[in-house]
């Protein structure tokens, strides 16, 4: 279903009852650009930290537009054994609510819009009908420049810049070649009072003469009349003057404000279909989704925190529950069987053996989308596509099972190992964002860090390391990379020839982390990592007030993990999330705590091991921390000259052993709540 | 007529000559927004300096696109008595070339993009269809780009990122999950030797993909085969083996290289038709035009310098002579005509008394333009009406003339006084930009420059302000505004009174410039200005090289008033402009220099007086320069409570003085030739 600013008000009450009856939803954006760099791979770097990513889509990324938001609801029907699909495709503008709404500006890349124009892509839609919307503060924000304003023309003076301190008691300083033009407006209101006419239409005029006749008709007759302007279809302005007595007065004044509240609560908009899901505590399903979910954020709900931390808590609040099927696909037991994770590559591949191509209808009144037409990049159709992938995936899972099962639910534990990891594009050895909990932390002990002129170009790497065999390089910037050698014994032996160099100086990858460290720590002091011997660094975070102040919430809970907190929203005032809306600008960080997902998942992972990599840790006490794979989790090997994965699948109807020796210890029983089964895996 | 990138390079010849054969031209452009300040009123300030107001419109205009250019030429046709008009309305988008062409980023202000949506403005057709273009540097990047690429893919080896440095020679290195794929297309390719087929087409794949396919084939068939890529119209990219002997793969290779010339030649797209503007040196007419050039240049010429004065000379290398119809339509005689400027509004007033509406035709093939139906704000509309609006007011001037003449050329000596000033939005008493001059620097003596705490707002500085009469507030940031006083002789009492203030300071403009001086010329060096007893400040300009280093060139050339510099495009390479190419990078000043409209200009002033304000001047003789008037020129009066012009008009049918007295001395004879009857006023 299309969905513009002309239809959004009545199609409001099935979105929102498309999303209380789902079991899951799968969400796509259109955006007016992807980055701001030279380049997107200027943008990312292989071998950058959870954090450093972050913060270079959160700067490069977010003045872009997401323009177009696709919702496609899942809600499986037991007596047709197949999914019945609600799909939403909404065209969504910061149309100025009115003159004093904010007035977004947006960055547009040319290549995505052409792609999209490539596309079919309709524009006009896009800046002719889209749905508006406000994120917190900007309601907050209209909302009092409305009263503001309400008051201001009380006093009959529209912008307060030309008027002496006397002229709102006095007449109105009206500039010599108004006068005329002023003195017909006075002489028809008094017109006005000697013939039947209830009301006089002014012809339109600047806002400039609009003020002065505010100030004037003010002056001139203080009672009886209300004064008003109205806005043609064209755009343009003019005044209206009715005769009324004090009562009438007073009524219309009413009236003007209640229908200003109207449009303030319109001008909100398509955040309302945001609130929904967020406080449905759905599983919200996405394809390579982080962008998706950082442009929601700070579209329709606050500006984007400065810290990781603070955005994984932020984005718990939002979509209590996140599944990226990107992720999924590149991990086993799917990995082996995908060759592209794109999400069209994706879609196909899940439809031949060993996955089955997933039964759905649509549902009644909906459009029906015909996958052989690849309407991709229609965020609806994409969504669409999403939730496909997710349930061939998830079906998948079940063939592991004994007895194997055709149909695994969106609540199955069997999926929850993949909850709240959000795909990282083009990061060597770190997979994922996890949004619950400390990030993978490998070790690049073959790594070295290069500082060069910037005349240097590629070749010249080359040439430096020839002698260590092959390298990849990844740039930073113009004067450095990091080059990473295929044998890590290698490292020490080109650190030593390279002691004396002058236009070029080359640190581990351990040394220039610990140099960044430093850095960050004299401004916030705040982390201190070690390395552990078993390749993984120790995050020992100290307990600094702040930093994780979200996290201590939401450990406090205790929800029931197939459910979600949708309780915990009675104790909230109706938006969900008020509480939150002054994070950025007053440091306060109260907020809601809405962390379902996040501690289900650590209650699964806790039944399988007491530390494992997946639990959610308590950032007060440095003690009890242990992140990091230990003796019972699975054994690390070098994540980037090993491609196979470490944990054991057993495939239930044929018995036989995955590649990976390893962790035999830890095969789990096949059973629908053996979650250990198919845990994400540590090494890609 | 309608010019998108469908028929852009059909049209091109008929854009050319309708250049050639006018009398003059009239522009227009739409863009995608107009100021990235929080509001546009915070991007101006009434009492800006020309410098300061530059500087704020590049910094905050110049990152929204001019997405549709508009152009109608009108040549006069003798026998009918009327214009004959050509309009195009074209559809203007920085389509990326190819990977290796910039890709622009663009800012859209959200109010902006709902203003044209609402006029009904086609983002699809400008999207979709939009006509690429480059500027100079960028088309010099792009050429090298493309021979890079064409010695990269004559190795093997797309991007350089993952291979050894004996890559090239040796075999690829192909990671081991693309090892089949890549044996598979290897054992096609040998397929390929042994049957009848030329080519063979592989199937999509990744740019990874491409590049291992692109090194392997390399290596293993050295001889013998021509490897493509060729992209769908999908935009999937697939590789194309064709089966060739040397000859022909040379043949191919140079065939591809025709193609991609031609290719590059078409990436310069819309901007050939500035070029062809720009040397044609006829009359632009624009209304309100300083955004439309500034546009113009930054889009398809070069980035904005950081100079004022070197912007105002790339200006007229581009647009040799320039009127804009808001300036004249605000100045005498017409100013006491027209109540208001905008577009619309003006070519509404100048369909009546005293003014007539100009005889136009539309030329046969070109769409006719109803004024009655307002497409305004679509380019060509605009720059239609715009182009009416300049023959009314230009035939009403022959009015004055003994005897009176109902049909004024675009080349008359009468408009010469309107050439190269464009109208200056909200500064309260510099009506216009002076492109080929110093500006006007009207003496602010009645204004205070004050400083306070960020709590303040508008009211408190009336009330600090309360006894000295009504006050007009500029606003310049938060801690700071101008406040004008009525009466300059409050000045000195108000700066005594505030003297020994804690929380506010207040400067006198005069003391605020000169701080303000002092930090720029820290900083450069270049420029001191003192104040001169007639009001206006008198620039001593120092020979410093580099700041007027374009007027040099133009001063040494005589050049026909009447007809511009065409001849001089002969010296000059094709495009016009090249010389001028690297001027930011390189601080390279060398141009073209094409400035016949500026040296009519002065010379037709020079007749009348020999020390008038309009006179160019010689930069590099301090001692001979006075560009303010003196007692030649027409007496100062108080620019902000004085109204009236101060030039003499009189109307050669009634004979009747016009108000000002105070010139009287300066009345001339009714002449074709009298360029001094109509001048633009000091004197807002």
């Amino acid at each position: 279903m299309e969905v513009t600013r002309r239809n959004f008000k009545s199609s409001l009450k099935e979105v929102y009852s498309a999303i209380e009856e789902a079991d899951f939803l799968a969400i796509d954006g259109e955006f007016s650009g992807i980055s701001d760099g030279p380049n997107v791979s200027a943008l990312t770097n292989g071998l950058d930290t959870p954090e450093e990513r972050y913060t270079k889509l959160k700067k490069h990324s977010m003045d872009f537009l997401l323009f177009q938001f696709g919702i496609c609801t899942f809600t499986y029907d037991q007596a047709k054994s197949k999914y019945i699909i609600k799909p939403f495709n909404f065209y969504v503008f910061p149309k100025p609510f009115n003159r004093m709404s904010p007035d977004i500006k947006f960055l547009c890349q040319s290549s995505s819009i052409d792609f999209l124009a490539g596309q079919g892509f309709d524009f006009n839609k896009v800046f002719c009908h889209g749905i508006p919307y406000l994120n917190q503060d900007q309601e907050v924000q209209l909302r009092e420049q409305m009263e503001e304003k309400r008051n201001q023309h009380a006093n009959g003076m529209g912008t307060p810049s030309y008027i002496s301190p006397s002229s709102s008691k006095g007449p109105a300083h009206v500039p010599d070649e108004h006068k005329d033009f002023i003195n017909r407006v006075v002489e028809k209101v008094e017109g006005l009072f000697t013939n039947s006419e209830k009301t006089l239409d002014l012809e339109p005029c600047t806002g400039f003469q609009r003020k002065l006749i505010y100030q004037t008709l003010n002056w001139k007759f203080p009672k009886g009349l209300h004064v008003d302007t109205i806005e043609t279809e064209k755009k343009e302005r003019y005044i209206q003057v009715s005769k009324v007595d004090d009562e009438e007065r007073k009524k219309m004044e009413q009236q003007k404000q209640e229908r200003e509240q109207e449009e303030l609560n319109d001008a909100v908009g398509f955040s309302r279909v945001i609130h929904a899901i967020s406080k449905s505590g759905k599983l919200v399903v996405g394809h390579n989704m982080l962008l998706d979910v950082m442009h929601t954020i700070h579209q329709f709900y606050c500006p984007l925190p400065e810290d990781l931390q603070d955005f994984k808590e932020v984005t718990m609040c939002v979509f209590p529950r996140l599944l990226d099927t990107k992720l999924m696909g590149s991990t086993q037991p799917f990995k082996e069987h995908i060759t592209n994770t794109s999400l069209a590559e994706l879609e196909k591949q899940l439809n031949s053996c060993p996955f089955k191509a997933p039964q759905v209808e649509t549902a009644e009144g909906f459009p029906w989308y015909d996958t052989a037409q690849e309407q991709l990049h229609e965020a609806g159709y994409d969504a669409y596509i999403t939730g496909l992938c997710f349930i061939s995936m998830a079906n998948y899972l079940g063939s592991f099972l004994t007895p194997p099962k055709s149909y695994i639910s969106a609540r199955s534990k069997l999926i929850e190992p993949f909850f709240n990891k959000l795909f990282l594009m083009r990061i060597i050895d770190i997979p994922y964002l996890n949004i619950t909990g400390p990030d993978l932390q490998p070790k690049r002990d073959h790594v070295l860090h290069v500082a060069f002129p910037k005349e240097w170009k590629t070749s010249d790497l080359y040439q430096l390391f020839s002698a260590f065999g092959n390298i990849q390089v990844s740039w930073i910037d113009d004067t450095s990379a990091f080059v990473s050698l295929s044998q890590t014994d290698q490292v020490q032996i080109a650190m030593n020839t390279s002691r004396y160099a002058e236009s070029y100086r080359i640190q581990t990858y351990a040394e220039y982390i610990q140099g960044k460290q430093q850095q960050d720590e004299k401004k916030l002091g705040q982390t201190n990592k070690t390395w552990g011997e078993d390749g993984w660094v120790k995050p020992h975070y100290t307990s600094t007030a702040g930093s994780f102040g979200y996290c201590r919430g939401l450990r406090k809970r205790s929800i029931s993990p197939g459910h979600g907190d949708q309780g915990s929203g009675e104790l909230l005032i109706a938006d969900g999330w008020s509480h939150y809306s002054h994070l950025d600008s007053t440091g306060s960080k109260k907020m809601k705590t809405d962390d379902a997902s996040g501690q289900a998942n650590a209650e699964a992972v806790e039944s399988k091991t007491s530390e494992g990599w997946l639990k959610t840790t308590d950032v007060s006490d440095s003690a009890s921390l242990s992140p990091v794979p230990d003796e019972e989790s699975p054994d690390d090997t070098d994540p980037v000259n090993n491609a196979d994965g470490t944990v054991t699948w057993q495939r239930a109807s044929t018995g036989r052993a995955k590649k990976s020796q390893k962790s035999e210890k830890r095969k789990s029983e096949a059973t629908d709540s053996a979650a250990s089964l198919f845990e994400v895996p540590e090494v890609w």
